[in-house]
């Protein structure tokens, strides 16, 4: 259940309720694609760092270890030992990125592993059934996520195809629910709005959807490639035609910029692998702007990556050291600073909840953007 | 300064007190050769793990990021985050592993960098002089580590070249600690031990090398391809010709059986690579033996690690777990594994301090090797 706090034009402050306790949104979810984050941090490391959602991929999991061996030992929550929140994706967008190796029917599609070449067949009914294995708090809708550009014909006929698919997943879920053995009887369900970057389609999808009454909905298939002005004016055009009771999802989006405006646009829930892929690869984020720590200049640098953040890196370790764990290959280089970059993530959300709650939120991202591009010479080339 | 608290037999049971901070003997060095454990575990990990001393390599530092870097950021302490007692290795052992690159000579050794085969020199003075930039609180001397098999001719004369080398490095450290920017002028030294398995001439040596009064020996060039029979019989022939009140340290060494012998044989210190890199292959120590969790009878294994272990592993995550973040090749495996096995040793030796505090060391012994081999069938092929 979705209680809004508090709007600020279209920004939304929003308090989600599950079965694994509250989400206070706008919030950014911690991607653990195996059931773990990568760069080695546990889920003690989590807790540590403000992570409210944890988001798994249910494609990865069906492959390895296997939904049903994560069923057999209690489920995702149990399996990782986090009792917050987590969300599954339905599969779609990894399915969909297997290109060369799917084949798409009205039943579902049909593709092979890429770990082992293995054929696997996914519908809407089988990502529902892998995603109540899983027992994960919110399942994503299985759709195709259309590449861009994509021709008109194509995406109206794909549209309506995920029109129906999210029919059957919302029914295959009632089922799943109501079985003795289901683990999570209470798993909720989010759409998810397609088009690309036509807004009367998307318009038109998104008024279809929101008839169902699902506990969320997410706007989908973007950020694969479209200008971010293409994205923001999707959002415009979009968001108004999603229920505003219910919490909105932007999939795969993204830097603290494209956060903050998507915010302003009505956004609830983000989720991107960038802060945890640049954290392995020496790029921090910090309120000046990115830095790269690999930079020789760091060599002697006795400083914290943010000298205001105080993340569990931040109070202890300088840039120094950190730089040179990456130099001398240690595991633990990238550990810090993944930690580092989702705790910036999750603290900016902190940030941006009070800054709704106490109606300056465009003040708060007009200061925040200046920040971030004040330091230009910070940021990576 | 070293104070005995008890003995049984040899065994000592000891203290420690070093300028940072006493070091309960006997005591199990956790190796972090690069100023980090390996696996991503932090120094904050290390204070969940009981380590008491961390213990990193003066040839790796010296090469990345440099001992000159080290000490304008303050020294390995500060650099780490690590307020506990380091002992550095003198580089010796990794050069002279370095067979194919090196020359020995009186002054000491010349030889090429593994990293990019530019030319160093390396003799006492240049070692002491590298651990006083580093400032750990005990010091190596500069020896050479002889193979084994060894000539006895090759064994004598080297020797004694160690000898002559530990006047110097005694000689170097007064004077390093002397000087005013000097960052630990309390640092330490322990002298080495060498002779390869000739008792006699380890035996000379120990008398000549105790006159020098140092901080603590080491029994240094065992390990290195002799039998355990040997390595147990050198150390009942030479460790009664050191002296009782200084703290005994076998380098290198070992396995919990190794360790369990040498206690009674009179070691004070250990270290060794082995839990962590065991670890990281997923091979992990229990009081049963050895398991390892790649087994696919783990796969749905819901118990801990070692269900009579109260790691911050074992408290937590399941064997089922563990075994899936290898499978899918995720970091956080290796961290796990690698924090229950130093927490396995550093529990071990709280468990041998314990036993000789309370006069049941042989009996404590016994049970516990009767309970590493009575799981025969859990030992790894």
């Amino acid at each position: 259940m979705y209680k809004l706090l508090k709007t600020c034009g279209r920004a939304k402050r929003g308090e989600f309720h599950t079965p694994h306790g509250v989400i206070q949104t706008p919030v950014f979810m911690n991607v653990g694609t195996l059931a773990a984050i990568k760069g080695a941090l546990s889920t003690e490391d989590l807790e540590q760092i403000k992570c409210q959602v944890e988001l798994s991929n249910t494609y990865h999991l069906h492959l390895r270890p296997g939904d049903k061996i994560v069923k057999q030992l209690g489920g995702l929550h149990k399996f990782m030992v986090w009792d917050r929140p987590i969300l599954t994706d339905s599969g779609g967008f990894q399915v969909f990125s297997l290109t060369s190796l799917r084949k798409i029917t009205e039943e579902g599609v049909h593709f092979s592993s890429h770990i082992d070449g293995r054929k696997i067949f996914m519908g809407p009914e089988e990502s529902m059934q892998i995603q109540s294995n899983l027992a994960s708090t919110i399942a994503m809708a299985f759709d195709e996520c259309i590449g861009i550009p994509a021709e008109r014909p194509y995406v109206e006929a794909s549209v309506e195809r995920t029109t129906r698919w999210l029919e059957r997943c919302k029914k295959e879920m009632t089922r799943l629910n109501s079985l003795e053995d289901t683990i999570n009887k209470k798993q909720m369900l989010f759409g998810i709005n397609q088009g690309a970057i036509y807004a009367d389609i998307r318009i038109e999808h998104a008024k279809r959807i929101s008839e169902l009454d699902l506990d969320g909905y997410a706007v989908g298939g973007l950020a694969v490639g479209e200008t971010h002005a293409e994205m923001y004016h999707i959002l415009e055009e979009v968001v108004p035609f999603l229920p505003q009771k219910k919490p909105t999802y932007l999939m795969g989006v993204g830097t603290p910029e494209n956060i903050l405006e998507s915010v302003e646009r009505g956004i609830d829930f983000f989720d991107c692998v960038l802060p945890a892929r640049n954290g392995r690869h020496a790029h921090v984020y910090t309120n000046a702007g990115k830095l790269n720590l690999l930079n020789a200049k760091f060599e002697l640098d006795e400083t914290p990556i943010d000298a205001t953040c105080d993340c569990p890196v931040c109070r202890r370790y300088t840039k120094a050291y950190i730089r040179h764990l990456f130099k001398a290959k240690e595991m633990l280089a990238m550990r810090l600073c993944v930690m580092h970059n989702l705790y910036f993530f999750n603290t900016m959300m902190e940030e941006i909840r009070l800054a709704l709650d106490e109606n300056r939120f465009p003040e708060y991202k007009k200061a925040k953007l200046e920040g971030f591009s004040a330091s230009q010479r910070q940021i990576i080339p």
